[in-house]
């Protein structure tokens, strides 16, 4: 069978998601999608607004047939390492493309880019260097190396956040020498960080949460019916989605019971913040007034809150010290699958080397330990016995069966 | 000028510790009152029920001359530390005598009992260790030490809470040669652990406690007028006051985010009691469930409460390493002062081997830091901005003056 890869979040999924997905299809001659999604926090440092279990339901609705999580120690990070581990379970679940969403659209302009900066190594990385040292982030001091280097031959605009994303998923497939074809497709309309609403049917992911949260019946033209049917739950609920500003009283605590020197064993604190940390938290009334109190040039807005997500979760330089070594999956956690999926998953699983979890209590690993006190951490903010409920979900769900529609 | 030194909590001033105070004045003859009395968290490992700084004002409006703090490292243990801490503050300010409530009201049997262990210092220590042998707490074990070794000689009965606290009292002020000279007062009715109102004017502390939280105006029937004058602000305010409940949720999160390796890194969690913890937070719906479950007859309740004050506000074993070599303050924090208590305190200053803390700016001290953590920790539990203005609440406020009444 050919299966498609699909790199994800569905934060939550809508009609762009639907769009690229049946385009992908199409594009690729797929009999099957299989879609590897971040948990409950996510790349930009955030949680979802609705849990993985909701979002994998809405994904295989809308016609996905497997749905496995990408570790919170590959999904909450910068582009390279979220790419590396997402290629490398689409690469041992077997799936002969991965088809990405793209300011581009020319998947050509993709493999030049990545053998020119192959052609280029020394040179691009000694600018690197170069822009770091003058004081910008990582991802601009990347987008200006890149710029000067190819100069005049106009690869591929690399500023732009899916080209980035695309560019690091074909450098991942090269790295790994992964069976995978990349194909990528024009992302249609609606910009990543809109926040309203543009065109009739399509809407960015950050217009639609902002729309939910402000209970707007129009969100309903925005996403597929049955992703309007798992939200319906929260409707009046708004208690019961998730955003940074529930987690802040968490956060404040954790950071207030912290030494300078605790702050710093968590991942990504490198040295000199854990001072900016401590000595903002006290007056901080908000995440959002955190978050404008730490930001320097020096750091993008999501590396903060990537690090801020690794604050909350209490994760360590020390337990992520595992994608130090390797930045693969160690394994596959089942979230969800149609009974195509299944029958997929089944035909396969002899051969696949990696460890298929489909329930918490039969497998152990350092990586797995993470997500558990992801999935825990992001319950927190619940009254009990809620709470305690959705702590016991985390172990006792098995991987959710669905057909789509 | 013959200063009294009070041992207090306070939780919050009520008849019976006015009528403490005045018998206590009048047997010592006292000129000025000085009272050592616990932070925000107390001895029984609980948050007190409003904060230090209006348990400041209740004692002096009442006729408390100075309110010293009780640094959390000696406020929150077992008798023997408690005592060590506080009688050594006392001492600090060259109290002539110190005047504690006791179930037997006679200081001679404390003196002999003291002098009957010293003595029999070897047996008794074996006895304890047989005790504990067969599985009893702690506190349990002293008690039958005691009796056996005692028995015959009905010294002191060791089995009753104040008494044990006044038995180290004297202890303490033999161990570190201090000059202070105790007394004792009979308690008068109302036990420590009754729950409901059984006198016309005095009551325990646990049973108003629980009047207040049932918001019932009977309290002023237990309670000088000045107490419901700074208890006032909380009627029909409840979610302003202080109890374990409304800390759950950041225990639960404390714990839940942290690796049995580092929950053995917690002061007071001895090996085996991680596992017991971490087994058994998942399904806790309230600070009473948990603690529930993991109680055993091998710790008493009291101990389990301290342990989770240290969970909840992170203080460490390391932390906690400089009482293992000295089990006396090394500073003493003025809460609170009458013009009289501000005079007393010119007039010894200069003798005053301790550094003398108004402002938390102007000294710096391991065992501090654990106070303004406990302080923040105790304050974590309001919203926005209340909490932020609490904070800055803790930094800024110079000690209380105010006058008695």
């Amino acid at each position: 069978m050919n299966a498609l890869g699909l790199i994800v979040e569905y934060n939550p999924f809508h009609n762009g998601h639907y769009y690229h997905l049946t385009q992908s299809i199409k594009e690729t001659n797929a009999d099957i999608v299989i879609a590897v999604m971040s948990g409950n926090f996510l790349q930009r440092g955030e949680p979802a607004i609705v849990s993985k279990w909701d979002r994998t339901k809405m994904a295989i609705h809308s016609g996905v047939d497997l749905v496995v999580e990408l570790p919170y120690a590959f999904a909450t990070q910068k582009a390279e390492t979220f790419a590396n581990g997402s290629v490398s379970i689409l690469e041992a679940l077997q799936c002969q493309s991965l088809c990405f969403g793209s300011e581009s659209g020319d998947i050509s302009s993709f493999l030049l880019a990545n053998e020119f900066l192959i052609h280029n190594k020394k040179q691009y990385e000694e600018l690197i260097q170069h822009h770091i040292k003058t004081g910008v982030s990582y991802p601009t001091a990347l987008t200006l190396a890149f710029q000067s280097l190819s100069n005049g031959h106009e690869i591929l605009d690399l500023s732009l956040p899916n080209n980035i994303l695309g560019f690091h998923y074909v450098k991942s497939i090269h790295q790994q020498q992964a069976k995978i074809k990349p194909y990528t497709i024009k992302r249609s309309s609606a910009g990543y960080h809109e926040q309203d609403f543009v065109s009739s049917t399509i809407a960015s992911a950050t217009s639609i949460r902002k729309a939910i949260f402000a209970n707007k019946d129009q969100v309903a033209n925005y996403v597929p019916k049955e992703t309007v049917k798992v939200m319906d739950k929260y409707k009046d609920q708004q208690d019961l989605l998730h955003n940074w500003e529930y987690y802040f009283h968490l956060l404040k605590y954790s950071i207030m019971t912290m030494s300078e020197e605790d702050l710093l064993t968590i991942y990504e604190v490198e040295e000199g913040l854990e001072n900016r940390i401590k000595k903002n938290i006290h007056s901080a009334v908000s995440f959002q007034d955190f978050m404008e109190r730490i930001k320097t040039k020096r750091y993008t807005w999501t590396r903060l809150q990537r690090l801020c997500t690794h604050l909350l979760t209490k994760t360590t330089k020390q337990q992520m010290s595992y994608i130090d070594q390797s930045e693969t999956s160690p394994y596959i956690r089942l979230l969800g699958m149609s009974s195509k999926g299944q029958g997929y998953l089944n035909s396969i699983k002899k051969q696949i080397e990696l460890p298929i979890i489909s329930k918490l209590s039969t497998f152990q690993h350092p990586l797995l330990e993470l997500d558990i006190k992801a999935a825990a951490t992001y319950n927190m903010i619940f009254p009990e016995p809620l709470r305690s409920k959705l702590l016991r979900t985390e172990y006792a769900t098995p991987p959710i069966r669905l057909e789509n529609n």
